[in-house]
């Protein structure tokens, strides 16, 4: 494959966490300079792959200061990734979001427009939709009512993004994920299930009723449609859900775990119809958007659950009993 | 007229501006008592009224820190109408919303939180809604993208109210306001011109081709409108426009002005279908939802001019020429 033609470095923030490596690793096979800034907060640094020389990693914290200059000098454009990856956190620390969302952002747009730079690609999420009385949700539903500090701290994003398209003449993306889900990541439903299960294999406690039903797309996917969207159009502000067709339930999921653990665990329900405090129990996202440019999910958000089950088994080395 | 029973003081940050300052001689007037925080930057200490005891001023900054937690203790509930007044200022300094905006509402958010206080409406704006495909626009449309930094701010303060809304329990209100205008105000288009004639009475500019056109609200309307919503409805979030039926645009307002005062000065036009950087040239806001609860503006965005500019040129002493 011929490599594009490289008009400077790719700047990604949170190129270290589970979504940014995948794309710094994509980047680079693409044959891109790419310059990573991440806090190592729940990136790792392992993550990241051998860039041959054309990979840089910074240790930066976007939420407390603009990066250093030099970071932005030259760059193409700016993948802005980081943030806090727990939306539960926001719950006992309302800073959280405000600092590694709200700030985190608008340090890393100031940095780019001092540094000339001026597009800008950032990964916002399905819960700026809240609790959407439309299923599947486009992207021109409203209003918007985050339930999480989470949520607020990606709306209040997206709303500077759009300000320096249309201020500061940016070209911007904005991408509302579903849940992204795949084997390496250390955290998200899959995980925190398998988490649970080392520590007692005799019982799966799941957060709500188990009704709460979601769609879930794979990273590679998630990342080719980013990368399919940016290609394709150009608007001052470009948005977009990334998700998948259809939809699976929390109760799907943790009994497919337990099969996959053994199958010897017994399920309890917290009950409630949200799992936790600001959890949006019902998110299906509408990608005609998306899939009018040519992208498709791939796979079905059961297929990408049941990839990342098998991924984990694996990993973890349980399985069902042998017979 | 009998005073509503009084459940605690009412806290009301902005409260020596524009609208707080009308919003605090209301509610004084129906027997509450009032504790108004302002930084006076865009306020004006003789603009609140004589409060008889019942009124309580702190010069406090709320972008800097949480206000003291006195102020907040035993309160019934928060108007949050603080914020930086000028839409312009953000294009040469990004952090002025993101301060006065974002931070202040988080701040006053935090402090209501830790005051157990959980009732609290926020004075949001029109340009939410950036360049709204949909006119008249309703509460519902989406994508909101910003056209400028104080619209960001306006919409990360919406997002951090429906959080504080759906994760701690509070019962809020949004309000999106078309233009507020009244003879007082010390900012507006009005108030411009007027300006700009006192200095030079030959000529007028006007930013934009002035077909920019928008809807306006007298501050007692605007007022009254937040109180009756207020009183009437108590979802987590109660998100109402407020504005007029029509709208007028800004080419009529100049001939207007200029006619009331004295009708000599040549209008210059600066061209462009906006203003300045980060302005929305039409504005006009579906406000069904505020009158299905009984509210109603009282006057058309062409009345609610002209007693402006009456009031305006009477204050400064301008008019027609006597024949």
């Amino acid at each position: 494959m011929t490599a594009r033609p490289l008009e400077g470095p790719i700047v990604v923030t949170g190129g270290a966490g589970g979504i940014g490596s995948v794309l710094v690793e994509r980047l680079l096979a693409d044959g891109h300079e790419v310059r990573v800034l991440d806090n190592l907060s729940t990136g790792r640094r392992e993550a990241l792959p051998e860039g041959q020389g054309r990979l840089r990693f910074d240790s930066v914290d976007l939420a407390a200061a603009e990066p250093p200059a030099d970071a932005f000098a030259g760059a193409r454009e700016v993948w802005h990734l980081a943030a806090n990856a727990d939306v539960r956190r926001g719950v006992r620390e309302p800073r959280a979001d405000l600092e590694n969302g709200t700030l985190a952002t608008f340090h890393v747009l100031e940095a780019a427009r001092r540094a000339g730079v001026r597009r800008l690609l950032f990964s916002s999420s399905s819960v700026v939709y809240g609790r959407a009385r439309q299923l599947p949700t486009p992207e021109s539903y409203g209003p918007l009512e985050p339930e999480s500090l989470y949520g607020a701290g990606k709306l209040a994003a997206e709303g500077l993004v759009a300000a320096y398209a249309h201020t500061y003449g940016f070209t911007t993306y904005i991408f509302r994920f579903a849940n992204i889900v795949d084997g390496r990541m250390p955290h998200g439903i899959v995980y925190d299930f398998f988490e649970k299960l080392a520590r007692d294999p005799a019982r799966l406690e799941v957060l709500g009723d188990g009704r709460q039903s979601k769609s879930y797309l794979r990273t590679e996917a998630c990342v080719e449609g980013m990368l399919t969207v940016a290609r394709k159009v150009a608007e001052p502000v470009n948005l977009y859900n990334l998700g998948a067709e259809d939809r699976t339930s929390v109760r799907e999921i943790a009994e497919k775990v337990v099969a996959a653990h053994g199958g010897r665990a017994r399920i309890d329900y917290t009950g409630g119809d949200r799992g936790w405090v600001g959890d949006v129990p019902q998110q299906w996202l509408a990608i005609d958007r998306a899939r009018a440019l040519g992208w498709s999910p791939g796979r079905s958000s059961t297929a990408a659950i049941d990839a990342t089950i098998a991924e984990l088994a694996r990993r973890r080395g349980v399985g069902p009993p042998r017979s």
